[in-house]
């Protein structure tokens, strides 16, 4: 099968529309990531212990699950509602997005992550804590637990929000995003934080000045990501290709 | 650009659909403010103890989003669901709704929040406990966080609630609405209590009489729900104005 | 204004819908009670120990809103989803159900309760717990609880349900009755439990035979979900009468 | 009343629709077994002790509910978003899905749960949990509450997803399914684990190597969910039969 390709349109790097997509990622990920470092920053607040316990990681999931949702839902029809360099990969990998449009949003999402991490430093006077890998449990791992993660992730994104027969299934699709993000940090947490998104992990270790294991955080949702993206696209939605593909995509037929 | 501006119906001042939306923001706020305010009642009833734990703020930040999602839905579309004075400044700064109509929603939320308490004062025979900052935090730090909490808040509704090209999203907006409430309180909540609402804020410290640091819950709220109807508004929404926008808007349009 | 009618279908009460109806009440509110009776006994099977912590009272509050929420959607376009009799009393009232639809729903409510109790008998062996007034907290406090909040509940079932204006809302209807239940719950709970719903306490009250304060969780819902109907229906709905309120309602016209 | 049939396309062993949905089903199976079980290794993670404590029950119920609502959401469109033999189970017994299609399914999601467990394995270095009944519970009353929860949940697949009269509901069919099964999960929990599906007792039981009791969750989830379909369809449905169950359903008209 040929890849599908994006056709660009000539003015997308300058029109206004992409500029407005490019600034609803912005704002997107910085909302998104004052509330999930800000949640792990407010534990701190509460105890100096930082064991992990039950609570303390409900209490973080939910702020990662319930800020991504309203987040996405934001940005849903302005920009497709990416808020993560790897589900802006995995569509792009996939032919629902032009390069020029995939490096906008990557250096949104990527600010929106560090001026996010820079007003937490403000408000609360605390380091950012960022992501890293549990003593016991080791950088292979965590990486492999990165990839599956995010590809459950993307696997949602694509599901719900990217497939043209996904119907009026599109409305919930910003909550079930957020969601399985909720769900895979019970799963990761204790692990190794499950960011399932690099702008999510770069921004504290940034401000934090913590790049133990970073690399992970990186190379595990692009893969996993980008995994989604193919296996979705080429396996799951149906051969004959949809008509939209051959012309430009405005973010809103999303 | 020039400012937009709302054409104001010449009854809009009697006309009993103004008095109907005026009615249903009195009720949503009562009920959601009597769920925010007793949830941090019932902790008290249960414990003397008021050391806050991550158990305690997931249970405080769930009573807040899910009782604000079901007050923003149940008033969505008779007076826009806003429940919340800072949402409707972020409206009125966006011309999205007129003086009159938005000085009414403001009489009728901090009237519902103040009857609320009074009730739960009866209910749970307690002191309404109210917000105010965390020792070691102190109001600047208070007052940016109100600021950038309620910067989501109003950023999501305008995303979801507002934005004319929201299409089917329109019907998950309080759902968003609510719980990014929940997800700002699980950061907020140990610094300054992160009520984002000057009218859930205003209630409890008249009954309960508690007004230390009681003005950052009403500038910051303010500055950031103003400051998130602006830039949504003019920066996100497209330049070329929506045609509504130069005629009166019933609520439904929301 | 005259009071609004429900004009009876002469087949009513023998026609094979209102027995479908009938026959969804009852197995949504079995399945509602079976979880939510259940999630108290969960505690019980836990520990020993029966006093209240948030961690409890939030696994308590998530049992019953969220499986409220799947039993109303589940009967939402057979039954209209009421689940409960105060809501069945609050649409009476509203003159949107007949008499001999509610009778029938009633029967079917109490019964479904039952049944669910007595199978949770079977399955934990242990006697159901129901609701009670915590000791320093009085019936009269109770009562005037058992109103606010299920004033509350009916006031989001006529906004998201019923009211004709309700538009695309409808989808998350059940959503929103499911997650009021859950945060009123996190308010009450410590107080008296937080019932708000007389065919939920009657089912344990029998079959665990506890009466103790039984009476208040019939006449607080029953007055709070009437009053909610009341006002909603004659204040808030507009005075234009909407076409179909006289004539037959069928379950889908919700 | 004659049984419905489900009239079998000629081509539905090899057409790619049936192989998409297989995919599908595969995939969003690996998924949710992946943070529902996941979820459990997280806890043992964080502690050796594994007595269950109402936090920890809430963080695996809601690691279940979150990740089931976001693999049926993905695949609702492709496969109808079973993710389980037992509703595959329940739709094949009220004739909604052919038998050739049902065993394509039942193969998928016991493939996707085996194959969760092994990257479980992988990644967390554990031996997968699984389900077993408590030690004062007896099998007898394990599978009579299997067979309860399971039927709870099938009916909501039914109530939102299946039948033809559910409207706008399917929009939130997935959110429905998804938290049924967390509510029952914080009742059935303490008991027997609460699987209420036979794929996700199976991967564990396998990987893990542990069999005491397992036959309850196959018999337990596929009575309760025939159960469901049955009851569901003859009596809850309209008699008159909709015009579809005589032709072949393609997966959108779930």
């Amino acid at each position: 099968m040929p890849p599908r390709r994006y056709a660009v349109r000539a003015d997308e790097a300058t029109h206004p529309d992409s500029m407005r997509a490019t600034l609803a990622e912005f704002l997107s990920t910085f909302i998104f990531v004052f509330a999930g470092e800000g949640s792990v920053l407010a534990l701190d607040k509460m105890y100096k212990d930082t064991t992990t316990t039950p609570a303390r990681l409900v209490m973080v999931a939910l702020a990662h699950a319930l800020s991504l949702f309203a987040a996405v839902a934001s940005s849903f029809n302005v920009s497709g509602g990416h808020v993560n360099p790897a589900v802006t990969f995995g569509a792009l990998l996939g032919g629902r997005i032009s390069l020029v449009r995939a490096v906008y949003y990557w250096v949104a999402q990527i600010l929106g992550s560090i001026v996010a991490c820079l007003l937490l430093l403000v408000t609360s006077g605390m380091r950012p804590a960022g992501f890293s890998v549990a003593s016991n449990v080791g950088e292979l791992r965590g990486l492999v637990l990165e990839i599956v993660l995010t590809y459950g992730l993307v696997h949602t994104v694509y599901g719900t929000a990217i497939d043209p027969k996904r119907g009026g299934l599109g409305a919930i699709a910003p909550l079930a995003i957020g969601l399985i993000v909720g769900a895979n940090i019970l799963v990761g947490g204790p692990f190794d934080g499950a960011a399932m998104n690099p702008a999510r992990a770069f921004g504290p270790a940034l401000v934090g000045w913590r790049w133990s294991n970073h690399w992970i955080y990186w190379v595990g949702p692009l893969i996993g990501g980008g995994l989604a993206g193919l296996i979705y696209e080429y396996m799951v939605i149906s051969e004959e290709p949809p008509h939209h593909t051959h012309q430009p995509l405005a973010p809103e037929d999303y």
